[in-house]
């Protein structure tokens, strides 16, 4: 199934609502990921908004609520550009399917991630112009949507605590690599919070809510959170999980793909890594038979702390069948669960185990 | 072997230099670690030193140099208080030398941490007062202590990138919980940078040279730098190590003690877990069936970004031989690798595998 606007391989895992992604083959050929590339995961609606009638408002432990329309938000604040991968905490979700099913959970694979440029203001100049009272700890936000769920109807939502709130990376985007935010991407504006997972970094963002808790919002208070292996919906005492904010260093092998047939000898494996809140991929291992030797790979010269790391490195397959492994090391010295198994949620969040590939090599006649 | 001023139970792993700690389950005693139960990591000599004739130089990259007497700390700067945990690099290196040696590096098991109440005043307006130059991207620092390696006779050193050096928790401290600091753990003054590896809170502390690359120090372009499992002396590249600086999620079981005999049933388990980079520890999990199922411990009430947590939790223990497992979360959904071959280094950095301890319980007659 194709969808409009995106690349021929674009995977769609439902339309409504529209859910999809490029394989982690194709968007490993651009460090800015294009835009028809770029992976949507949303929960409601895609709200047509008419960008005269659009406010956004800042309220709550504020001094000064705002109202804002676009053209003022343009106007009145410096206009900011950042490089920024936005990563799905359910990135990867597909492996931890196979071990055990995660019924009611968008199968994704290890496409829903991608790196853009996005223009827009700092989230902390319209902070300031509202002024924060000292009793704010978090800044809540919800969108144009509407998600019907457990009966009701409401709009996505979420929070982020306000000292990361500050940091002069989060931004109210307007344009994305240059262009104007498409409507499924958040058009006429979206949050973007580097270094957390894509669930913050809400579309379609109408509301700031300056807050002592963190979000009631059914995204912030039960779903994204993460739960020990033995929660089961049956079971599960929501305000447990762990509220998921930055995502852990994750490697992903993009090529060759999983069950490539390829001449057994020298081949370049290719990749992409990233580490959350600003900490930067370090280092790169692979590893042909299990885990038990290692080589470093090659890291490319991009880096930013915001962005992900490509990387590449050549091993030597031998004839039959070759389990390729990845792992990546952050700067905090973090390194990657090995067994899926081990670190399984019922939400299937934050997948970060050791990336394997197959690949087949033919025996020589 | 006992050690003036330390608890009785204290392990001297070596006098020259002098290195030892308490075992984790006398550590695990109380939140704040008595003097006579913190960990001592040396490299050289402990200086005797003349309060009186100390200084403590700021050269390099500013705008001007300062020579600081004690007094001059004391009285021109306010004075700071913060509770900090310490954990060197090498916390748990007994474990990596188990699966292959480590000649010439010292096999600290769990008792290279503690925390305590700092006092002395900020790194940070100590530099604003030196005035700090745009080119200025790390803080170099070294002590008085005096070692001999490599057939050089030099001082230990290290830096912290510029960002780091600016924050809050980074201390000039003369006090330890309230008393004058022991020669041993830096009289008069030391560095305390919380959420990075102990090398880094350089005791004896005489100068601060700010600089555009980090230290060349042995301690920081040779050691405490973290490489992959196939590195030896033999055919390592120093400089492409990564420098350590904050340390990854680490969950230590103190009680019961490895090889400890209990009754079977319910045994409450305790132990500390700490997070680096002011990172919290957001959950602990343990299992005594070697990771297949997991229950969360209980985490302690007391909470700060820069300082360990304690928890406890009561596991079903079976007759026979049972092992115990714990493992750590942080707030940015980083957790631990699970076996600590597969993070084996040749300078025995980093270990923060599951933890295990096996309980042995009789079978009833």
């Amino acid at each position: 199934m194709s969808y409009p606007g995106k690349h021929p391989d674009f995977i769609v895992h439902s339309t409504s609502p529209l859910n999809g992604g490029t394989p982690p083959e194709v968007l490993r050929e651009s460090f800015i990921t294009r835009q028809e590339n770029l992976y949507i995961r949303n929960h409601g609606n895609i709200p047509q908004v008419e960008p005269k009638l659009f406010r956004l408002k800042v309220e709550g432990l504020v001094e000064h609520p705002l109202n804002l329309t676009l053209d003022s938000l343009r106007r009145d604040f410096p206009i900011k550009t950042i490089l920024a991968t936005l990563q799905c905490a359910g990135n990867r979700r597909s492996q931890l399917m196979a071990i055990r099913p995660i019924p009611g959970e968008t199968p994704w694979g290890a496409e829903a991630v991608g790196t853009a440029q996005w223009t827009g203001v700092s989230l902390f100049d319209v902070l300031q112009k509202a002024g924060i009272k000292p009793e704010a700890k978090h800044v809540a936000f919800s969108g144009l949507d509407e998600i019907e769920k457990e009966g009701r109807r409401f709009q996505f939502g979420g929070s982020i605590p306000i000292q990361k709130a500050l940091q002069p990376e989060v931004l109210l985007a307007f344009e994305i690599n240059g262009e104007a935010l498409p409507p499924a991407h958040g058009y006429p504006l979206r949050l973007v919070v580097p270094g957390f997972i894509g669930a913050r970094s809400v579309k379609w963002l109408t509301r700031l809510t300056l807050q002592a808790q963190s979000s009631t919002n059914y995204y912030q208070a039960k779903a994204y959170r993460l739960f020990p292996p033995e929660t089961r919906h049956e079971n599960v005492v929501w305000e447990r999980g762990m509220e998921l904010g930055e995502f852990p260093v994750n490697t992903v092998i993009c090529r060759p793909v999983d069950g490539a047939r390829l001449p057994a000898g020298r081949v370049t494996i290719q990749g992409y890594a990233l580490a959350g809140g600003g900490r930067s991929v370090e280092r790169v291992d692979l590893s042909t038979d299990g885990g038990q030797t290692w080589q470093a790979a090659e890291l490319g010269k991009d880096r930013d702390p915001w962005t992900w790391r490509f990387w590449e490195a050549e091993v030597e397959l031998e004839p039959g069948r070759n389990e390729v492994v990845a792992r990546g090391w952050d700067s905090a010295a973090n390194t990657q669960p090995e067994e899926a198994s081990r670190i399984w949620n019922f939400k299937g969040y934050m997948n970060n185990a050791w990336h394997r590939v197959t690949v087949l090599c033919p025996d020589r006649e």
